[in-house]
C-alpha cells in the first residue's frame, strides 16, 4: 500500500516556462523588448539539465554534491553570456531571475489535487530542486506538501535511485510503499527501477504549442491520469 | 525580520507525557495493572535526554549521527529492562510503543496558532527527532508544517547551534531571519548564541501537577508569549 505519495515539480506540478519567461521579460523591461523570453528559458533550463547530467551519476555519497541554487546561478551566467546580455542585468535584476523558480504558477488542477491527496498520503516534492527553493515556491503558490525531499536530502540528483529510497527511508517508508508522480517519462524510469510505484500525467502546454514530448505514458506505470485532480480521485477510488 | 519560525516540539506544541503515559497503560493493559505510566514515560524521557547529550556535543561532522527513532528504541529497552517489565511486552505491544511518539496529541492552542503564523511565516519543526517522527506526528496530530527541519537535516543534535544554523541555511535564510520557539528555557540559549531570535511560553503542565521548572522565562527572550496562540497575536501585531 501506498503511504507517501513524491512529486517532480517543475512542469509537473507548476509551470516553469511562462513563468521564466516572464522573469526574462520584467529583467530586460527597460533596456529594450529585442530579447527572446521563451528561447532564454528554454535555453536556462536546459543549461541546468546539462549540468545536473555531470552531477547526478558520479556524485561521490555526499562529498561533492552542489545544491541546485548554485548550478542555477551559474546556468544563468552562461545562458547570459551566450546571448550576450550580461552586460544588460544589473544585481538587482539577475537577483530577481535567480529567484524567479520560486514564484510560478501552479497548473489549475495542482493546488486541489495536492489538497485532496494529502487528505490520505504524506505528499511532498522529490526533485533535483533544493530544500529552499522547494519551500519558497510551495509558500508562494499554496502547495500543500507535508515536508520537503528530493536531492538535498539524498545529496544527490535523479535519475540516482538514491534520491528516492533515501526520501522514502527518511519517512520510515520502503520504497514500495511510495510513489512517484512526474509528467516527464524519464524520471519514473528510475523511479520504478529503485522500487517505487509510478504515476504519470501528460502536461501538454509545458513546452508550448509546439510540444511533441511526453504528451502520453512510455511504459505501464502503476497509474495514469489525465492530470493532478484526476490523480487523486483515482487514488481515492483504488487499493494501490 | 524574521521569515521562519522554528519550533522545539515535545513539551512545547504536543503533550508528550500523558500520551506516553497512555501508551504504556494500553501495553501492559493485558499483563496487568501494576506499572506507573506516568513513571514510564518519565524514564524514558529521561533516558532518551541522556543519549542525546551523549550524542549531541562531540559528534563527528555527520560522521556518527544516529537518528532518534534507534534512540528511543534502545531507551525504551533500558527503562523495560530496569523495571523488570521486558518479558510482559510482546514484540507487537513494544512496536506500538516506539510508534507513541507519533501520536501525541496537540496542546490546545497548537494547531490554531501553527495555523496563524503559517499565513505569514514558514513553519517547522527544528528540534532532535527525526524527519520521520516529525512527519507521522504532524498527520496524526494535524500540524500545518511547511517542511521538517532539525536534527535530521543537520546531522546534529541540540545543543549544537549547528542544528539551527543549518536548518536556517536549508532554507536559505540567515540565522537572524529565524526564531526558535520552546517552552524549555534551556533550548534557547544555544539558538539565541547561533544568532535566532527566541521566544517563550511556559507549558505548566508539561510535567503534571509538581512540575516547577520552565514556568516562566529565564531570560529576557524576543517574545515572550502565554501560549503559542497569543504568539501568532503578538506576532502579526510585532515588527520583529
Amino acid at each position: 500500500m501506498v503511504k507517501a505519495i513524491f512529486f517532480d515539480v517543475f512542469g509537473t506540478v507548476v509551470d516553469w516556462r511562462s513563468g521564466i519567461a516572464n522573469a526574462f521579460d520584467q529583467a530586460f523591461a527597460k533596456s529594450g523588448s529585442d530579447i527572446k523570453p521563451l528561447d532564454l528559458a528554454d535555453a536556462w533550463r536546459a543549461e541546468i539539465a546539462s549540468r545536473l547530467a555531470e552531477n547526478s551519476g558520479d556524485t561521490a555519497d555526499g562529498a561533492e554534491y552542489t545544491g541546485l541554487d548554485a548550478i542555477h546561478c551559474d546556468a544563468l551566467e552562461k545562458v547570459l553570456a551566450d546571448a550576450d546580455l550580461t552586460h544588460r542585468v544589473g544585481s538587482k535584476e539577475k537577483a530577481a531571475l535567480e529567484k524567479s523558480w520560486e514564484h510560478l504558477r501552479p497548473w489549475p488542477d495542482s493546488v486541489p489535487g495536492l489538497r485532496s491527496l494529502r487528505r490520505e498520503y504524506v505528499i511532498a516534492p522529490c526533485n533535483p530542486a533544493s530544500i529552499s527553493m522547494m519551500t519558497w515556491l510551495a509558500k508562494s503558490a499554496g502547495l500543500p506538501w507535508d515536508l520537503i525531499l528530493g536531492a538535498d536530502i539524498a545529496r544527490r540528483y535523479p535519475p540516482a535511485g538514491s534520491v528516492y529510497t533515501r526520501s522514502a527511508a527518511a519517512v520510515g517508508l520502503a520504497p514500495g510503499e511510495t510513489m512517484l508522480v512526474s509528467a516527464h517519462n524519464r524520471d519514473l524510469d528510475p523511479a520504478r527501477a529503485a522500487g517505487l510505484k509510478t504515476a504519470f500525467f501528460s502536461r501538454p502546454k509545458e513546452f508550448g504549442k509546439a510540444q511533441t514530448s511526453d504528451l502520453a505514458p512510455a511504459d505501464a506505470w502503476d497509474v495514469i491520469a489525465f492530470d493532478l485532480l484526476d490523480l487523486a480521485r483515482q487514488m481515492e477510488a483504488s487499493l494501490i
